[in-house]
């Protein structure tokens, strides 16, 4: 089979030609594909944003996309679907480095990182800065899967309380509590941090309104490493300006890129990073992995592929 | 009894006064005590630096300093033992807000915390950041007391291997390994993180030496929570500016507060705060629960009693 890879994977590109010397591997950038790669590719690695319609129709052949990223919300499911085309994803692949950054997005706040850093920058040696323990907060996940049930492990050794939200409130390893997504009003209500893990799907686009952040409560912290839709900006710039909470870490936006001139950028009680928490050093290792398991199964053994998307659910 | 705080316990004063009527419980500034306080005073609740051998000489009654701090290295500890006092201290009540700050500095340099910090100043959107991660990294604590035990637990949840040093190399409970003190530079060249959380005693200060650092290595991460004359600063400052270890993260220093002019603002590699690990706005809270514990145990009981210092050894 002829195997493409938009993804640089450098040293494990060598290690998957060796390992399959029967198929062909190619690294290719998605637009230096010619024709003729799209026409015979079988099986396409990537995770390139112009995997859209009108590219699926050059490469008739195409069996398998190993999506390397875990959002597939931007792919034309519905054409993969028609197509009977087989859709990997690179979910769980995230579950540390995300989980990693929500923590580090709790010290940044509940330590005064940034206040400490000012302090050093004007060599001063006060300590009149009174700084947040996680010992006994309350943390609430929305959503309960792989990536917040790592973070609720290490959440349980702060000794903090873990509370999840999903679809039908079913109990969850290293979750205190689970609530349903209709009651999650309670879960917000009784929570010092809130974290959104959810992707982007017809039902979480908008999900959150003026109601939910009036239920975290003035000294909320709300973290979302999920997708920047989960909530209207204005809504959510509402909250934030009249401190509604007290505090978020956003990694996701509603439009990405920001743009310099977006109000967000105005807020005092914002820290923000451009879409970073899912990268990692070992991210193409562990999505190879996925792969190369998949791999191993054979194409014909689809049903059980590891990190099959539903495209019906789009996740 | 005559028991006075120079500590302001606020409301925990007035539960300590309803919870033991047959006493005489006063909130009083070390500074502001009358002679005849000092004469008459039976048990001292303080961690004042004025609580020296000219400030005991004129407490004859005193039978019991519940020291609400940890390092006792500045007390007349000669003349409390000569005098058959019993001196307590608030060890055990720093391992959660120490703990927790080690794993805020670790976050502040692994997830690059401040250089985002700078790019939202910048309203930049740039992803080529990378960050590192705890997974599977090998943290060692130079210590195995409650501290690091407590700080190890956690570390374990973020999937890193612990090492622990200690004096005779015995194990411990949440320590991967435990290495000897004389041994400790084995521990040190397989370690990302070292971890400084020793108390200050003869044996302990100008503990590190060159050898120390350069067995740590070019990527290291040095964390000190313990005490600044761990290491003579010279040192320490050579190996930072050389990129012996690759940085470092210092809440304690050799002579403290640190002047302005030290050469340590210098540098670009240290991420400093003021000693101020150990605060906590449960600190009083702890303290006191160790102090009634003791109290309902009764100063004649005093062999039971919790946190008593080893006059000998000096924590």
């Amino acid at each position: 089979m002829n195997i493409i890879s938009n993804v640089k994977l450098g040293e494990l590109l060598n290690n998957l030609i060796a390992q399959y010397p029967e198929h062909s591997f190619k690294s290719i950038a998605l637009k230096d594909m010619t024709d003729e790669a799209k026409k015979s590719m079988d099986i396409l690695i990537s995770h390139d944003r112009q995997v859209d319609e009108a590219f699926l129709s050059q490469c008739p052949n195409l069996k398998w996309i190993a999506w390397y990223a875990a959002g597939v919300n931007k792919l034309p499911l519905k054409t993969i679907k028609e197509r009977n085309m087989i859709l990997t994803n690179a979910r769980g692949v995230h579950k540390v480095q995300i989980s990693e950054y929500i923590f580090s997005y709790i010290m940044t706040d509940y330590k005064n990182v940034l206040e400490y850093y000012k302090l050093q920058q004007d060599k001063g040696f006060k300590t009149d800065i009174r700084h947040k323990e996680l010992f006994e907060q309350t943390i609430c996940f929305i959503g309960t899967g792989e990536i917040p049930s790592y973070a609720a492990r290490i959440a349980q050794a702060f000794n903090m309380k873990v509370i999840g939200i999903n679809t039908t409130g079913q109990d969850i390893a290293y979750f205190d509590e689970v609530y349903a997504i209709d009651e999650r009003l309670h879960a917000f209500e009784q929570s010092d941090i809130i974290v959104n893990v959810l992707p982007e799907t017809e039902s979480t686009i908008d999900l959150l309104k003026q109601e939910d952040f009036q239920a975290m409560g003035s000294d909320a912290l709300f973290i979302n490493v999920g997708r920047g839709t989960v909530v209207k900006e204005d809504i959510l710039i509402q909250a934030l300006t009249d401190k509604v909470i007290r505090f978020a870490c956003l990694d996701v936006f509603y439009n990405e890129p920001l743009e310099a001139e977006h109000p967000l950028y105005k807020l005092d009680n914002v820290i923000m990073t451009p879409h970073i928490t899912g990268l990692s050093t070992h991210y193409n290792q562990r999505a190879t992995n996925i792969f190369v398991d998949n791999m191993n199964m054979g194409i014909d053994n689809k049903r059980n592929f590891k990190n099959l998307v539903d495209l019906d659910k789009g996740y």
